[in-house]
Formats: C-alpha cells, sequence, structure tokens
C-alpha cells in the first residue's frame, strides 16, 4: 500500500471512520462506514450480474424502504455465491450496526467486496464497529479508499468543486477494483458523495448518466462482477436550493462535476488493472447505432490477442482488424473501414494503409497510453471503451488470488 | 518440431507433397499441395469473419465455379488483410500451379494461415512448386500435417475407417491452430479426405454437421480468425456406389467417420492451444434452447478468470458462478442453478453446496483434463464447448509471436 498522501476534498454531512476486523487480510483496514447527514438523499446502481452478492440484493430492498443514513462496506469477503446463508449474514451485519448507532437496519446499506463464496465472518465485523464509530470524521477519505482496496495497488480518490448559488459544491469519490471488471451498471465499489442538496429522483439520473459515460464504459477482463455497486450521496449541508429540475443550471454544473469524478475514477480502475501496463482509449465512430459501436469497441477490448500485443508493445494491427471482422457486424464493407493508431493511418480500404511504416506504429505502442481508433463508415454513432493490456502479471495475480 | 512418426491411412485418389519455399519460417516445409483425383466432390466451410483472407475470397469463388483438383497451401503468411493487393497474390499463385500442372485456376482452391497483413511472397512460393510437384504421394499426411503449423507444437492428423458395401473406407484428415481460434465455420485449417464416392451436397452437409460439433465447438481465446477454412474431399477411388441419399445406412457410416474425425482433430487443436495446461469440457445443460446453452459455455470458456484459475488448478467456482451470472440469460433463476467440477458438486441452491470441500475441488481440478458442468434448470437443451486455460505462456507467445 502506498504512503502517498491524497489529495481531497471533504463533504460537509458525510462522516467516514475505517477499522481493522480482520476480515480475511491482516495487518491493515477492511471496514469502512460512512455517515451521512439526516435528510441526505442516496442513488445507486448496481450488478446486472445475476449471481449478485447478498449484500446488494439487501442494498436494493433497503434502498427501496427508506434514505440511508449509514453504509456499511468491507473488503477481504464479497459475501456473493454464499445463497441464504449470505442474506443472513449481510443482515445481521446491518443489525448490529442499526444497534450500535440507534437507526433501523433498513437504513444501512451493505457493500462487500474480496473472495467469493466463503461465509462473511459477521461476528468479527461487528467486533470491529464500536471503536470505529468512535471515530467518524469528514477527513479518512483517504483511509476509505484504502480499506475497500483487494488486488488494487493504489487507492482511487477523486475530488471536484463547482458553484452553486455562489456557493462552491464538493463531489468527492472512492472506488476500487482491478480484476473481475466490466461492469454493466457499475465498477466494483464506487462512493461518491456531495454537499449539494439534491432531489433524489435527479440525483439517480446525474449518477446513471455518469455511469454510462464511466464505470459502464471500461473492461479490464470482460468479466462482471457479482459485487459491482455504485452509490452517489446528496448530503444537502451546503444548504443551496433543493436542484429539483433538469434543465436548470445548478444541475448541469451538479453533472458536470459527477461525470469528471466518476470519469476519473474509472480511468483509475482502469490504470490499475490486473497486471496492466497500459491505459488503452478503444473509440469506434462512424458506426451505424451505438450498439454497434459498442460491440467493436468491446470485441477489441476483450481480444486475448489485441491485449497481449498491446503489452508486447507490437502494433499488431491485424489482431485489431480480425477483432473487428468478427465483431458480429452486418453486412460490414471492409473497403470503408478505417483503423488508426494514435494519429497513424494504419489500415483503410480493408488493407494496410499506404503510408503506413512499420517504424511510425512502433512509436505509437511504445507509450504509456494508446488510442485505437476505428472508422467504420456505416453512419454517425460512436462508442468509446477503456480498457488495458493482457501481461505475465494479470496470469500471475489471478493464478494466485483467490478472487 | 517432434520427430514422432504420426499412425494414419492413407486415402485412394489423393496424393500430398511439400515443400520448403521460406515464406517466413526456415529449415522446415511451408508449402503443401493436394492432387485430387478426376472426379472428386469437395465441401467446404469457411470463417465468417468480414475481414476474411484473400485466399479464402478465392477458394469460395473457386468452389462455386467448378471442382477443385488441387488444394494449394502455406503457412507463415496468412494473406489476410492485404486488401486488393492479396487477392492479386493469391490469384497468381493459383495460376503458378495450373500452369504446372495444366488444370484450370478455378481448379485450385488456395489457402494461407500464419502472419497478418504481409504481402505474400508469391515468387518464392511460386519457385518451389515444380520440384515439390514431382514428389506427389499417397503417404505423405504426416509431412502435409507439419507443414501447416504455425504455433502449433504438434502436429495434428487423424484417420478412421468404416464399412461401406463390403469394402473399407477411409476418412484421414490434418488441421492447425493453436491461436486466433474460436471458429465460426470452421478452425484456421483443416483438410480431411475420404475415398469414398459422395454426392457433393450430402459431402457438404455431411461436413456442416460434423464441423458444428467439433471445429465450431471449440475456443482458445475467443479470437475468429481471418482464415478458418475446413475442407472435405471425396475422391471416389474407393468405387463405391455414390451416396447420394442422406436416410441410407452408408451416409450414417460415413457421418459417424467424418465426425470422429472432427472432433479429434479440434480436440487436438485446444489440447494444444497457446499456452495451454489443460483440456476443459464446458457443459451447459438443461437451457431454455441451445443458444442460450452455448451463450453460457461461451461465457464461461473466454473468462480470463476462470481460464487463469484452471491454469492454477484452483477450484474457484466463484468465477465460474460470476461468468454463470453474467452471460445474459433472462430471468435466469439462480436457485435452480447446479454447477459440477468433474463429479463433484459444487454450486447448488445459488450457493455453495452443502457437501462441497476444498479438498474435492483441488482434487479434481488438479488432472489435465476437466469438466465444468452446468445445469441451468430451464429446459432440455445442451450445449458443449471444449477450450483450455489460460497461462504465462500464452502472454509470452502472443506478445512474442507476430500472428
Amino acid at each position: 500500500m502506498s504512503g502517498v498522501e491524497l489529495s481531497f476534498l471533504p463533504v460537509a454531512g458525510v462522516q467516514l471512520a475505517t477499522g481493522a476486523a480482520g476480515i480475511r487480510y491482516h495487518g491493515r483496514d477492511d471496514l469502512l462506514v460512512l455517515a451521512l447527514a439526516p435528510g441526505s438523499s442516496a442513488a445507486a446502481v448496481f450488478t446486472r450480474n445475476a449471481f449478485c452478492a447478498a449484500p446488494v440484493t439487501l442494498a436494493r430492498q433497503h434502498l427501496a424502504t427508506t434514505a440511508p443514513r449509514y453504509l456499511l462496506i468491507n473488503s477481504g469477503n464479497a459475501n456473493a455465491g454464499t445463497g441464504e446463508r449470505g442474506l443472513v449474514d449481510a443482515q445481521a451485519s446491518c443489525a448490529a450496526l442499526a444497534e450500535l448507532t440507534g437507526c433501523l437496519s433498513e437504513q444501512i446499506l451493505p457493500f462487500s467486496t474480496g473472495v467469493i463464496g466463503e461465509p462473511l465472518p459477521v461476528e468479527r465485523l461487528a467486533a470491529a464497529l464500536p471503536e470505529l464509530l468512535t471515530r467518524l470524521d469528514v477527513s479518512a477519505w483517504s483511509l476509505a479508499a484504502r480499506a475497500i482496496m483487494t488486488t488494487d495497488t493504489v487507492p482511487k480518490l477523486v475530488s471536484r468543486q463547482f458553484e452553486l448559488n455562489g456557493q462552491t459544491a464538493t463531489v468527492t469519490g472512492i472506488a476500487k477494483g482491478a480484476g473481475m471488471i466490466c461492469p454493466n451498471m457499475a465498477t466494483m465499489l464506487a462512493f461518491i458523495a456531495t454537499d449539494a442538496t439534491v432531489a433524489p429522483a435527479l440525483l439517480q439520473r446525474s449518477l446513471e448518466q455518469a455511469v454510462a459515460g464511466s464505470f459502464n464504459a471500461i473492461t479490464i477482463d470482460g468479466d462482471t462482477s457479482t459485487n459491482d455497486s455504485c452509490v452517489l450521496i446528496a448530503s444537502g449541508a451546503l444548504g443551496n436550493p433543493l436542484i429539483d429540475h433538469a434543465e436548470s443550471a445548478e444541475y448541469a454544473a451538479l453533472q458536470t462535476a459527477v461525470d469528471a469524478v466518476c470519469l476519473e475514477l474509472a480511468t483509475a480502475i482502469v490504470r490499475d488493472g490486473e497486471g496492466a501496463t497500459k491505459l488503452v482509449t478503444v473509440r469506434v465512430e462512424d458506426a451505424a447505432n451505438v450498439a454497434e459501436a459498442r460491440q467493436v469497441a468491446y470485441t477489441i477490448a476483450h481480444s486475448p490477442l489485441v491485449k497481449t500485443a498491446l503489452f508486447a508493445s507490437d502494433p499488431n494491427w491485424g489482431r485489431i482488424l480480425a477483432a473487428v471482422g468478427r465483431a458480429g457486424v452486418t453486412d460490414l464493407d471492409i473497403a470503408r473501414v478505417q483503423i488508426d493508431l494514435g494519429d497513424v493511418r494504419i489500415v483503410s480500404n480493408g488493407g494496410r494503409s499506404p503510408d503506413y511504416t512499420e517504424a511510425a506504429g512502433a512509436a505509437v505502442m511504445a507509450v504509456a497510453e494508446i488510442v485505437i481508433r476505428v472508422i467504420l463508415g456505416r453512419g454517425a454513432a460512436t462508442a468509446q471503451v477503456l480498457t488495458c493490456d493482457f501481461s505475465y502479471d494479470y496470469v500471475r495475480i489471478n493464478a494466485e488470488y483467490r478472487s
């Protein structure tokens, strides 16, 4: 774990504390509680994996019942694939925190990340809570970002500010995730808070829009997790007039800040992808529709052959071309397809571009951030996916780590 | 290349010769010609990759025009992603062989495998043909299996015999492929011949059926090649009465033999998958329909997390469960899902099976051939996919090899 101090801005109305419950890891924090001021709104999106984890099921139920007062998060154990017992354990965790804080179980949202299929050690988790609650503080975001890490090598913590009715509002968020990353709703875990006052429906709308362009547009290995959850809190501590109109300048300012925080956190996840040495943007343009553009982008981003070529810094564009060709685009006219690596045109008219040189391709591939641009020549739709390469370390981490 | 002698049965009416054209490799054969007796029938299936290689385009055209007399195959260069020039080069290769043999260019089917995007060195290829043609022989199958290899570590050659009207008929085939293997029609290259006399339409039907259960049900890395081609030749040299009725016992006997040869070749390809240490059968049962069963099977077979766990011999069933959950099955009731690893039930009722022990799971994972069985509890459809694990060597091979 890095000792680097992360810079961030606290969010009034949101207090945090971390603790070491010894759930799986030793000598590090693995438990996080966020305490939300009364009157806070919460929005959330969750994994679409049918085998969603017990805490995902319970958090969904609780959120549908009432506004949350606490988020309870543990790392080291996903409480997924744990059947009926998993649900009982998640409920027991919430009940323990509810009893200590005097709120209802339904006012607590539980989240877990880590190994799948092991029972959650509820007693150890509950035992760590009393001392942890004595340390709730608005300034513990950096500790929080570390407490939720699993195979992550760096904590992910991002802040933005924006002007709201003459005041300065803040959006701060943390995220974790390095493998089993192909979110289909949200990444494994991300928690974002603002001190603005926002109507719940608009908060949900804002989160969904931000997630579509950030956490839902990244992939490390194509494996959508069982535990993906992303929460956006609005504490209202700023005291601004309620944002309740989607066409307002205030909502637009909030959206810009939430978008920026989500995109920066999502980018940090890909950059920290298991074994990753390169950050790769796959951009598909001039598609007939967005679904088709995404399909081509994900086919490239998931191709083990493309990913290993990226690791080798090999401008092996034949593999990109083969991935485009097998992406299932109906009646693709390959003569109209163009492929660029950075600012180098490598494919035009279905074959190698006449101007292309291996040296030019190699120069682009040598850098740490690469843009693959595919122009389909079929329409006006665009999609973009962030991904990383496939290295020896990806295999090592996933052959050694029981996730 | 192994020095082991492969056992096989020659096919009357089919002669072969190999040569070293120095297309990319040095000190080994990289050129193969199959000469077919007059009156031979041919059936073929090709890649569905939109960026199909020039030889695939040309072979399709030639096959639609007339019955082939020669197959011309090179390794080391795929002649894919080569645009208009690729087509000219493939035509020139056929023309060279046509001139030497006195047949029409259209009677030659060209096939290429190897690096994508480099021009085919037609002159070197043509220069090697005259001497090669002096050595055409029915017994060169073993040399042929070696000449078409790229990253393959072993040649793939399979023979079967079957009774036909009191005579013994033979089916012999070769295949190559170790990476970019997720055939969508056929594997990279496979050539199968029988001496039986078979009506062309039935030959095509037989091949398509055999391919569906063999080459089209394997995956190494999910990357469908630009060059996949599979050809079945019936030389008719046996002189049996024409097989022209799909309900006949003769057709059934042929189908059984062709199925067996294709499945054994396809299995050999997976076993020789780049960096593979394990042969894995993913079998999905009780699905609502075959498409759904295939979707779940391929999601598991393509999951980098499942594949690295297989490499580590780690019974990490949570990754299998997560793959099932994200496979996109509508309204999946996870309480009905069961997952077996070999003969060990690991998941039932949406969670770890009560009888499951880590020791039992580890014992199954320790062997070289593993069956993952997923029972969806939704219907009666089944699908099966063969795959392999993901190892350091997969990354090494694909980071080092320009394919």
